[in-house]
């Protein structure tokens, strides 16, 4: 499905939510009407509250980006609990809203220069004392860059599902970091202490073994921020059954847009020899690059192996495994797609 | 000349002092008698002073490793002030001597959790007070874990001109943090704020632009401490006039010894198909790796490409001037080396 459109649309884009609320189960927009937006923290005034419709009458910006779980393709790495995503946690799609840095002007606030986070807070409180709230502290730096509080995703209002009526959108982060039915703007010195932030959608500074225990604190880890590197082969599917002959290889590749994509390299065995695909690059250095090449195959079994390269160096391990982590995240090995011609 | 051997001769090997120093001028040993080393810091008992030669009675470790200048390929970037550095300022060698841990064991010195860095300073004030020393500071972990106090280098004392009689030496960090006639170590919180530690033997951590005024601090930089993935094309050399025909192609790789160099990658037509080299993994992941391939060239120009990835999918840009820095530090650019076959 997703090879056949650029953009992703939202009857077949992923869901990934922690809480059950109510207008998080909607694929309808939810009104504006009442909702408020709390900003605090060390800022001058120190606690400055909006009506999210007040955006509305603002410049909206739009941007092509990925929305990528963290946890996509956490199958790869083996042996780790969660929902077990393969490759589908991902889209590319169109989010457009009002630039934080316009709202921080609209309401003349100043930023203290000890700010080093901005934690996002979302309505998720609704469930009760047993689950601890949703927030994530992201750099104030990306933040400011090109952080959005979003009312429109691929040109209509924001789904309830998809974290509507607004949700903070950050191109280049992670989903988990994007987050939904957004409440409150903390600007603060230090990482949030949060049970989500502080210990789930974390990734070790260290290499693990799999299987290895590891208790996260903010000190040995760093949080799911930027996407990961990856190539995906989308045409032809796993399993697929082709003729021999000329064949079509297509697929998207995508990195966190701190640069381009360089090369997508494809290799039909198993690394012996490999041969850059052709693709243009994209307008936005957040969405993904659709990539394709040409191949002569004979009758037999094959491994297609796709692997991008930005142009910072940054590649993807034949092995993605050695970035084994507890919870599945940032896989960004080799996409490997098993086919048999005939 | 290194394309002959395994191990750089210290005959040939770079040589890149701050100071003019007696002892760094020559390629003497210099006698261990007289030598003392301080620690100091946050450790128990606070201060620790041993003789240099006491070193001779414990065992020794040691390690085939690359020292490299972090200036090295500077030339690349084009329009970088100081040594005018091609590619000539490395070198495979071997280092031995006593590890830091076992000396803290000997004398029973507890480090205090606190620390996060050791300063190192080497027996440089003999300039007089217009220059500053040089010491730099290495997170505690890199120097535990197989940092040495050496006394050889390739089997022989250590000659003067390499900070014999003793130096500091940690794989996989760059020449620079390798600290000269070691006399001091500090246990420290924090980094030092000595001049060359803090505002120079550093990169930015955002992408300058050519040319573009980076005033260097702690905050918005860090030191040039760990190696660079990089691959070389040490035969044939640039220049060279080839006969057509079946042709070798070999040279070396190496990164800062966090996980083997998986591939290295030629391309002799511009990045339109890449050849994977044959090389085996060296004993010591923090030596380089000689790779080699074979290709049949008819007549004409060539430019030949080199491009190593590792097993954590680092690998280097096709363009290395995107890392574009003031002091010209961390040269990764892919390796370029033009030929002509007849």
């Amino acid at each position: 499905l997703l090879a056949e459109n650029r953009i992703t649309d939202k009857s077949i884009l992923f869901v990934r939510n922690i809480q059950d609320l109510d207008i998080g189960m909607t694929m309808e927009p939810v009104p504006l009407e009442g909702w408020q937006i709390e900003l605090s923290g060390l800022i001058r005034p120190y606690r400055v509250v909006f009506h999210a419709k007040e955006l509305l009458d603002m410049e909206q910006v739009e941007y092509e980006m990925i929305l990528q779980c963290s946890g996509n393709g956490r199958n790869e790495y083996g042996g780790i609990k969660g929902t077990p995503w393969d490759q589908g946690g991902v889209g590319n799609v169109r989010f457009a809203g009002v630039p934080l840095k316009a709202i921080l002007d609209k309401y003349k606030i100043e930023v203290d220069p000890q700010v080093r986070y901005i934690t996002a807070e979302g309505r998720d409180a609704a469930m009760g004392l047993e689950k601890p709230d949703l927030e994530h502290s992201i750099p104030i730096a990306d933040v400011l860059e090109r952080g959005i509080i979003a009312l429109r995703l691929n040109g209509e209002p924001l789904p309830g599902i998809h974290g509507g009526p607004v949700r903070l959108v950050i191109p280049g982060l992670f989903g988990t970091m994007q987050i939904k039915w957004l409440t409150h703007l903390k600007f603060e010195t230090a990482e949030s202490p949060n049970f989500y932030h502080a210990t789930e959608y974390r990734v070790p500074y260290t290499l693990l073994q799999p299987g290895e225990k590891f208790r996260f604190t903010l000190e040995n880890s760093r949080p799911t921020w930027d996407i990961r590197l990856m190539s995906y082969i989308l045409q032809p599917l796993p399993g697929a059954i082709l003729t021999a002959g000329q064949v079509t290889i297509s697929g998207v590749a995508y990195n966190d847009g701190k640069a381009p994509v360089e090369s997508v390299l494809v290799s039909i065995d198993h690394g012996k020899s490999w041969t850059p695909a052709n693709f243009d690059i994209p307008e936005s250095l957040y969405s993904w690059y659709e990539w394709s090449i040409e191949k002569n195959l004979a009758p037999g079994n094959y491994e297609i192996w796709a692997r991008a390269t930005d142009a910072l160096g940054r590649s993807q391990p034949l092995d993605g495994r050695i970035f084994w982590n507890p919870n599945g995240y940032e896989w960004t090995g080799v996409f490997k797609c098993d086919i048999t011609v005939e």
